[in-house]
């Protein structure tokens, strides 16, 4: 397998983190966001993916692209370890709480968006920043609920083992820490975080262990 | 079942079809986004939803959130008909393709994204149709050249059956009319809404037949 990936990418990172996870072996191929006005507009990179994102992986004759349904394909693919639980209404419960951060806060906050408010809108360097904070701020809050409201929360998101959405929340929190969003009205959240963080899996799927962090 | 509702939400909308195609009855519980500051926002719905957003559906014991956890969860309690091919790839595919919708152009150019624009960065109504024009375009784009490029597609998003990807394709299509995006350039695209359009379950779930529709 080979994987279209960005050190920064947080829906790569989540990709990186899954592959992690199931024990998979995968060459990554870095493609450069900001390099060359983004190297995922590039003719190259656009005949892997039409879409020009990150991330993209191939596997064998297929091309996959969209972290969520890379992720899980892999779990379909790779059953073992499982990255959703069993009972279908456990499983949309950890499938919502992924779709929170990789529907409802990513897309909204992520580089093209911003360079488009930049440019396009005129927005200020303050009012890209507030526009940042709310949009995490928000999803984090209604995450927060969930993970603090609901039973099912252990040391991950579901539980005490890794899956789906601690793939996705993982790097949401990088790019909340990177933006200096303030973690503390967020206790079960950054709790999560911290264990996930001494996880092989994460660990080695972070921006800053790989071969073109800057 | 009882779905938390609103004519005009997209997410709610993809929800709708896929019941139809399920052959599934389930109430429906409008909440109105615009009104008093927008129902989904008041405590009674917050009780249902926290995230206060649109749809969610009740199961007997179980509220789920978010519409494409909700679209897998009906794919894994209802499977016949399926909404997802077999082979995992081609499932890949067609997540992908919901994905394009749900991730990547959906929750950018949704209402409170669009009232967080005028409100706070002071985009004038200009400003906010281009943005509009332009995530939307940016996405079809994309689609278009997925289904134009690869032989999967046919009547429908994938092959000649309705599934996933044309859930969420269809209530974007209608968005994408009524903000009078030109379709022109996305024939492939354009042909499968008309092909969808004529079907029961597309055509009952359609915005101007809902009970709540204005």
């Amino acid at each position: 397998m080979r994987l279209y990936d960005y050190f920064r990418s947080s829906a790569a990172y989540r990709v990186r983190i899954a592959l992690g996870l199931k024990g998979l072996a995968c060459e990554r191929q870095p493609v450069h966001l900001l390099r060359d006005g983004g190297e995922q507009r590039a003719e190259a990179y656009a005949r892997i993916n039409p879409e020009k994102l990150l991330p993209a992986l191939q596997d064998g004759p297929h091309t996959l692209s969209q972290s969520l349904a890379i992720l899980e394909y892999l779990e379909e693919t790779h059953p073992e370890p499982p990255l959703l639980p069993a009972a279908p209404a456990d499983r949309a419960w950890v499938r919502a709480m992924a779709a929170q951060v990789a529907c409802d806060i990513h897309p909204i906050a992520n580089l093209r968006v911003m360079q488009y408010l930049e440019r396009e809108i005129g927005a200020t360097a303050e009012q890209r920043s507030q526009w940042t904070a709310h949009w995490i701020g928000t999803g984090f809050t209604a995450i927060e609920a969930r993970l603090r409201d609901d039973g099912r929360s252990g040391l991950c998101c579901f539980g005490d083992t890794p899956g789906l959405a601690d793939c996705c929340l993982v790097p949401q929190v990088f790019n909340a820490r990177r933006v200096g969003l303030p973690m503390d009205r967020f206790p079960a959240l950054v709790r999560i975080e911290r264990h996930l963080a001494e996880l092989d899996a994460f660990r080695s799927a972070s921006p800053a262990l790989q071969a073109d962090a800057e």
